[in-house]
């Protein structure tokens, strides 16, 4: 018989035939240590129930999956305009630490907020006297999106993000170099680590994809949490620049607009339909999920949720 | 009053605001010919009915539209598998005739079916003991997919592009050297500058948007034309890659799966609910047409037709 | 009648019909400051006497010339194994500053140790418990080798450097990321611009030429500064890369081992011949000081000093 | 007791200690035919005295040698401001095949003639009506600049160059599309393919090697065979980019203008001093004669040739 809890046993079954494959990201030292064994499927359906199935209250820190949330928060505050004078909105088809592009794109703006470059631009449009001022909207932000008032970052991640975090470093340094964005450089970044940082679960990003499905407004409560235009322009970048450089695949192979994270959860936002978050934190080459992804092909099949 | 005539009307109002500005193609001196004040915008209906304004039966070479032709015509006879181990499925943000990525990327394929090189590889895919043979299997279809038994190519669009085509040579011969591709470069350019040169209408191409709106079944006699998985790769591909280096901003502003030519048309296909053509020849920068784009932002608008 | 005097006032006049072309560089704010018509040719020959016409006694920032200084340095207390191991020796056709080669070369090394990227990781090879200690270790050997007990670097200078750096600081951040280098960026950057910022005239250049010239060994005093392999090294270096993406016409037009610097000076050395300073701060658009290579011109025509 | 026979023989036996490393090119299956045991090494000196040690009657193609003898024919017949119109002069770090530059660089001008793209560029200012009157020219001038009035191109050679030159087409498309050259590519490559081909032995390019180091003039006969200036800039660009991406390394350890080939061969020019070969048909990854390289190495050290 058709549930919906049943749809989740069936992902969760296909996907873990794939447990075993990938490993950890580990050019961060404290995600290295996840344990790969580690799967869990979750939607939240538009009425604001979740469902879910395995590991599903196992925290792990958004990493990528909180461009969207900083996407979010900038939308908010410095307005459309305000954020895409500092990035594009175009796909780069390149790995997302890449550097290539801020030295040989004429306009030296990054390509686009789903990359770490245009993250930190974004971030950069984040108000506040302070770092910590500058988080908290982040943070307050992100504990409304994802229904999670106790939501906060994981202190170990954040100190593990910030030492090893050269690459970022040099991705800010040319952007000031070239003034797409101002201010001090490691402010910015304490911002931007400590949003990677951010500890969350299965069912709570599957939260915040329904969210973005229901047009930004809350299934749980029915407070608008991002104006409707913010959400086509989040759900646009999503869809053409979510999952890195197989960003292309994924939309032929799956549809659905979605950001994934090297912390080993992808977010998945069906306009209309629900939000599905996914969790293993071995990850295939190029950074996504491997039973994640194995997860969001059974159910756009099975629940015939591709958008193309 | 709602009616389809009258919203294409208004789409036709709101895109001549831009007659004037632009220019049509010069890098082929056939194309720099175009008349700058002809605009026409079509949508065809799942019922196969064809709505139009303006200058719709007027006559334009396909260009780069014709990579879905040529996509589909490679599908049905080589396969997913055999043409997409000749190309990839990711967008880039390069402009469509850059040669960087063959030397750059590990793979050495073309980044995906929808620029000049993927096309290219796209070609070499479709059999045939000549180029005339080949080309004819690209014909016959064509004259399905755009529901006119007439068409052909147009043969001073062909010898232009031929004689101005270095271009593509050099992507060829790189692709071939990387063993990308085999045969006879010559040959496979000969069908593929043809397919460019088909010579199309507005009302045309929104048919072939029906098409594949319809999940591949001929709004007019219901015929499938192009089989359902591979209409999902085709929309998939236009979706994130269909508009050179503006296909994010397109996404964001029109969210339609849409295929865009220097000759100046634009297809859209939207998802079970119809096919638009635009007819313009002055282009942006970045090689669309730029009241084709007014035409599409006004329907998707008014229509809500975006997929995101 | 010749002399050596009257060699030096013809390159000079030579020279001085481009007085009033190019300008300053404008991306350090002290150095755009600089008056664009003081110009100074000096020659120091094997004997350690130096002559000289114009204002030979103005005082400028060593800015590029010190990568020689700091080579020299690194050479000495690291060996050559121990500096080459963090930068490469090749010619690269790219602008000093540039990032790009720094992700795609396989190894990360920087190129060469004439650009920015490489004379950093030159830097990093200087040891000592604190940067000061390690811009002594600089300071010191620059008395020497410029023979001016009294030499320093400029405090205006080095701020300016430092605040307007940020492109150096993604430069290192990039190569710490890549494991090229290690330690404190912000530590390794202090001795660097402060190697930048160092004060001299066109006299104490072409005396450094001059013992690049005499094989290490002082013209004057006849003490060995640096040892003849070590010599060897910097002056093919300087032959191959000396001049930004300039060192190619540079080596077709005048063909003499040199190093320019964007604070307007060129330091040249010709084996066995002679050391040559110039000094004008109006620069061509590739950093070079145009009066510069035209009086290196005109010498390397009079005298026969190219290598080539 | 030294003799220039003694010292070869040294330089031989040196060399011989890496005889069995590296490999031959395999792009071009001819020449992936060579014994990779063969070993030469031949002087010329300034009277016209050849002094040979190994096989050195042993034939081999030019390959990339011929580069120099393409530009000396190009400089006559065009003079320099015809050729360089068409190529620039700087290094670049790339290897021999790259076309990246011809995209991203604003001339679009190849970086020098040392390197293909370069030289197909110089190719094309060699006048004639047919391809066989224009390498007729060639062949003309090589057989004076080698002595050798019988010399002519490996018939086998040219096929194999002609069906695997893919690449060296791509390149020579890039560049009429950019309208950096023009005329009939296919034409142009037969020059360039057959100047590729043709057959020498190590004593004549050692000749070739005298006729550089002695100002263009013969060492046997006396004839001007190149004016001086001309000779100025083909051993300068040697210097700075005759060994592909090895050149800056060359330059380090030999310091000797040269150039080398594919086909085993390098070439070297002692300003004043000498012509040198060396043959051995094992290559390095960058595509060095390993045994030449390491004779050239003890040869510049024993006779202190380096130039720097």
């Amino acid at each position: 018989m058709f549930s919906m809890q049943n749809m989740i046993k069936e992902a969760y079954r296909y996907a873990s035939y794939s447990l075993g494959e990938g490993a950890p990201a580990d050019y961060i030292p404290e995600l290295a240590k996840a344990d790969t064994k580690r799967l869990a499927v979750s939607i939240t359906d538009l009425a604001g129930r979740t469902h879910s199935v395995g590991d599903s209250q196992e925290r792990f820190t958004m990493q990528s999956i909180s461009k969207v949330v900083l996407l979010a928060t900038a939308l908010r505050f410095a307005g459309f305009d305000g954020v895409f004078a500092r990035v594009g909105v175009e796909p780069t088809g390149d790995p997302f630490n890449s550097i290539i592009r801020l030295e040989t794109d004429s306009s030296n703006r990054p390509s686009n907020p789903m990359i770490n470059a245009g993250a930190i631009a974004v971030t950069t449009c984040i108000p506040g006297a302070t770092p910590g001022e500058r988080f908290g909207h982040v943070l307050e932000y992100a504990r409304a999106l994802l229904d999670n008032p106790e939501l906060d970052y994981d202190k170990e991640v954040y100190r593990s993000e910030s030492e090893t975090g050269d690459r970022n470093r040099a991705l800010a340094y040319m952007m000031r170099a070239s003034k797409v964005i101002d201010g001090a450089v490691p402010e910015h970044l304490e911002v931007y680590f400590k949003a990677c940082s951010l500890s969350v679960n299965c069912e709570e990003i599957s939260f915040l994809g329904a969210v973005l499905a229901n047009n930004g407004i809350s299934p749980r409560g029915g407070k608008m949490l991002i104006e409707p235009f913010h959400v086509k322009v989040i759900r646009s970048l999503m869809s053409t620049c979510g999952l890195y450089d197989y960003s292309g695949e994924f939309a032929l192979r799956v549809g659905i607009p979605a950001k994934s994270g090297v912390g080993g959860g992808i977010m998945g936002a069906v306009p209309s339909r629900m939000g599905i978050g996914t969790y293993c934190p071995a990850l295939d080459p190029k950074g996504n999920s491997l039973c994640g992804l194995r997860a969001m092909e059974y159910l756009s099949q099975a629940l015939n949720l591709s958008l193309f």
